[in-house]
């Protein structure tokens, strides 16, 4: 990819070629961060239409570009797991690899992690992992038997909620603590970034701003359902490729920055 | 206001007051662009959370910092007209000013318009005018008589499609024409963003990212309603100020650039 970028924020301006962006940035930024807490260090990262809409035909695949793609993927080269909500496994299929283990021969690639409460997830059909990439699905305590017999994929059984979904702040915790997971990427979809978000589990959140206008108040927003009340955010950076913006906001609310 | 702000972009990146945001900047910016073409130069302006949605308990006013307050006016000041849907004046109380016609005895206010297709605008209530500010009450022809005889309002009886709404494109023109509206600023709701993106009248947009988290995808969007296709948009120009993002973007479906 030979496009060029922009780092707007912070100043002054630099240019880089549009591929390597986040790619010498540190997650967590700040030095100073707490890696001695019990939690994960926990980054969202999502794409939305200039309109604030998360989706074209129900898929978040049509709306970031191939430069968007590569910050995802240099993204969770940077992370020790990457999460994602069923239901998003259920729209469409995707990946949650570097596509680096492969070329590399190494053993780089994050945990994959699926949260799901049914373990109706259609594995064979809609996720890509790469060459030596294992897969963790986290399930209530409550759930059956696991149907996914495979190869690299184990199920993990989460702490559950009274109304049996997946305990989020105790998961996380456990991930830290059982799979060594200091640094947790979550790719959505808006059903799980907003259970996160509302837990107030969430440190970071990346944002790409597509250059669109989507339109449609009946499609997914990127947080799906209401919050108590509005989180505070603080711009870490920012960068521009071809009018598509990447901002990385810290959340007011996290405890990882001073 | 003595805070700070930073031109992000173009580069290079400029530290200016933030209640100068806009200030020295023309609409529309292309020295080319063609103020002979029958219809005004249409800018939207909208604030948004992170999050995409664009109003804090239903009111926009919520939502946007005193920054953006600033701003908003200082586009006021630029444009000849600054037009609202009735939807937004129902909703909360709004000033069309820039706060300036008073203190400078001047007659620089812009005209301010209100689309109604029903008349029934809570006009003396809701709405707050400069003094020396005209308001103009867009309605369709087909609506019987104005109840809202008060001093410096006058009702245009704008040409109504088939279902009994304003026309737009035609409307639009007829300000061209009879106003002399060269400079059209749209703020809202989102009913009117939509119905004016969906007709392609739109020229540039200014997007503020307030730095929220706000969730709910049963508050509205910032376009209320489905987009037959995306529109894609160029990145003009992007100012930061405590974390809060001013963005203008041209619409790539727009005749004023190249």
């Amino acid at each position: 990819m030979r496009e060029k970028a922009l780092r707007l924020y912070p100043p002054p301006s630099v240019e880089l070629e549009a591929g390597t962006i986040y790619e010498g940035d540190a997650i967590p930024s700040a030095p100073h961060v707490q890696r001695t807490r019990a939690m994960p260090h926990v980054v969202l990262n999502m794409v939305s239409s200039a309109d604030g809409r998360s989706t074209v035909s129900g898929k978040a695949s049509g709306l970031g570009s191939a430069v968007d793609r590569t910050t995802m993927r240099t993204l969770r080269g940077k992370a020790d797991a990457v999460m994602v909500g069923a239901g998003t496994l259920r729209a469409e299929r995707l990946s949650l690899g570097t596509d680096l283990g492969t070329a590399l021969g190494t053993d780089r690639a994050p945990l994959a992690i699926v949260i799901s409460k049914t373990l109706e997830i259609p594995l064979e059909q809609h996720l890509a992992l790469d060459a030596g990439q294992d897969l963790l699905i986290l399930a209530p305590e409550c759930q059956g038997e696991d149907p996914h017999a495979r190869a690299r994929t184990r199920v993990m059984r989460g702490p559950s909620t009274p109304s049996g979904e997946v305990d989020l702040a105790r998961a996380l915790r456990m991930l830290k603590r059982e799979e060594g997971v200091d640094l947790l990427l979550v790719e959505g979809g808006p059903t799980l970034n907003h259970a996160l978000i509302s837990a107030s589990l969430v440190d970071e959140l990346f944002v790409t701003v597509a250059p669109k206008l989507l339109g449609d108040a009946e499609k997914p927003a990127v947080l799906a359902g209401p919050l108590p009340k509005p989180h505070g955010l603080r711009l870490l950076s920012a960068y521009l490729a071809e009018d598509e913006l990447f901002l990385r906001y810290a959340l007011r609310s996290s405890t990882n920055f001073a």
